[in-house]
């Protein structure tokens, strides 16, 4: 079989850090799933940035699109006016490659302190899919009357069928795949009773699509109500869809009762032929904690997994996760920088012993 | 002293009972605090709405403002489609009485089971500030080549330099009257570095009138990252002041972390010169339990003691407020509807007997 290329991009902070322990991770699951890989290392985030002024380079997608698919430790700079990073390379990869799928698993690892009363792995076990390339995510809108008393602006959230449709049926299509012996149950989270024209889309498009998947439960919450229920039942959700703006807000609330941004990963996913795929560690660049080898690795080799169970090698990624979850259960005291009873490089160590 | 006159708006399911309740402890107040009141009950909600067709009556507003205050139970019937009362009446009123500050208190009372670990009544103590009249609820979109594999949606934010600076002024005001022991602080909760229109014209309305306050500290999240620390750091918040849109998402999660929608009340404030203000409970219609004597009426009677704190009775407020929380912290089971080990009715008479 052909070697797995990967682009990696380490980024700003402690992003390099954390990538190293994903790398040591794939190095090792590499040699027992027998598979091989190639790395190419990126230098783009905030540091080049300040040197060149550029945040994606010029030809940087096509130079993407020569891989399988592409790691990212974590991009942000303190030096960096926030936004820069964020939409001129963040999500700029994510619409230039378009990445249509956000795929944010929201699981409670056993050992892993849960900050919801009487909550265990059992009860926080569900994916958000986020739609990833509209929304308000498109940038348009305006000013008039700029800095005067009379100045109005606008930030305009636009919906196509083709986006709705795609993300839609690519999540009920993960919904029958995953199987929950508890019920195959797809959620869709808008806002259908304020959002009249955007979600009023979304509704018909859900409607539309869920009849081709029989076999899934469609289901329908506000997302002011989600919020909730993902504090008070998460046990509730099988796998949520929901829109760009409002997928960025519930995932991080997913990501805290999951543990935390230590622990929590992503996918930036192109699912269609030739799509080339983007996966991440939720947190950011954590400047302040940059070369002390104190950050939470497990976010990262979690992100890794992911890149190999979407990547043409699940049994790998399958292990990889399940040695995450036998050092989260019985080695880390803390998931929190500094406080894990271990160091960053010991983690990913210990990571590497559990395959 | 005039007779402060109440417009009571009890509306559908279990909303005229708790609203029963609010009036009994109102009435018990007002002897105890020597001041009179009028009561004029409108019949506004789902029945009407059903019989008449009418959500918000013709003339509804002009009379509305014949009163010093208005209290709403709560509106959604089951036979009437999702949207029409929320948009016909309730945002109705918020607009056209431009009632643009939603307070909503996020307070865990004594008693009160929090669903996150470890932490308590001095733990969650802030209040959310929420902007109530621009925003994504504008209203403003539209759809082209509708029901087509072509179909594009739009849905646009509108903030205006006036609706921004009257509620972060409003807001910081209410920081510096609060005077939190812990310091003072308001956090400006947006998503500044993805809606670089809209949240641009907050961000820089912040930063203009956060002069005039030099004494309180200005702060800003994320929304994304907001919904992290209200589970994580809940006692990091002081006062948070937030768009209608980012501002309904994150109450709701803070009504939670208070207890649940049993216990979470919020006033929608017009702070205007004869602006008129309309109070409520955050829960809805909750139309499965009506008539059942089971639902908690304990938020509505919180609404009832906002209503009094800003409508000219701060001593009755407050009297108010310390009965509910003598009542949750001695004599509840639950806040959950059934649970709480008492009567709907019986919960009034408990807090009427603690003033
Ligand atoms: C950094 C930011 C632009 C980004 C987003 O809003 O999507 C982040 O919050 C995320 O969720 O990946
Ligand atoms: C009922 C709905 C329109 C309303 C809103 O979105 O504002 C509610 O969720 C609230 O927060 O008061």
């Amino acid at each position: 079989a052909n070697p797995l290329k990967l682009a990696i991009i380490p980024g700003d902070g402690t992003g390099p850090e954390v990538t190293q322990e994903a790398l040591k991770v794939l190095e090792a699951v590499s040699k027992l799933e027998k598979f091989t890989y190639t790395t190419n290392f990126l230098d783009w985030g905030g540091e080049r940035y300040l040197k060149t002024g550029e945040t994606l380079p010029a030809g940087g997608v096509a130079e993407l699109k020569k891989y399988d698919a592409v790691y990212l430790g974590a991009v942000g700079h303190p030096d960096v006016k926030p936004g820069i990073l964020e939409k001129g390379l963040l999500l700029e990869l994510r619409f230039q490659l378009d990445q249509y799928v956000n795929l944010r698993p929201v699981k409670l690892f056993p050992g892993v302190e849960c900050p919801l009363v009487g909550k265990g792995p059992a009860d926080i076990d569900f994916v958000v899919v986020r739609e990833n390339t509209e929304d308000m995510y498109a940038g348009i809108g305006g000013w008039l009357k700029k800095n005067t008393a009379d100045e109005v602006a606008t930030q305009t959230a636009v919906y196509t069928r083709k986006g709705c449709e795609r993300i839609i049926r690519w999540a009920f299509q993960y919904t029958q795949k995953r199987n929950n012996p508890k019920g195959k149950m797809l959620t869709l989270v808008a806002k259908t009773n304020v959002l009249t024209y955007g979600h009023d889309l979304w509704w018909r498009t859900f409607q539309d699509v869920q009849k081709e998947f029989p076999d899934v439960k469609a289901d329908y919450n506000h997302v002011d109500a989600c919020c909730m229920w993902m504090v008070k039942n998460p046990e509730y959700y099988d796998v949520i869809v929901t829109t760009n703006m409002f997928g960025d807000i519930i995932t991080d609330l997913g990501a805290m009762i999951q543990g935390g941004l230590g622990v929590a990963a992503g996918g930036n996913i192109n699912p269609d032929k030739g799509g080339i795929s983007m996966y991440e560690p939720m947190g950011g660049s954590a400047p302040k904690y940059t070369g002390q080898n104190v950050i939470n690795p497990i976010a990262a080799i979690a992100a890794m997994s992911m890149l190999l169970e979407h990547s043409g090698q699940p049994a790998a990624g399958a292990r990889v996760m399940k040695a995450v979850q036998t050092i989260t259960g019985t080695k880390m005291k803390s998931q929190s920088a500094g406080k894990m009873g271990h160091g960053t490089k010991e983690i990913g160590d210990l990571v590497v012993g559990a395959l």
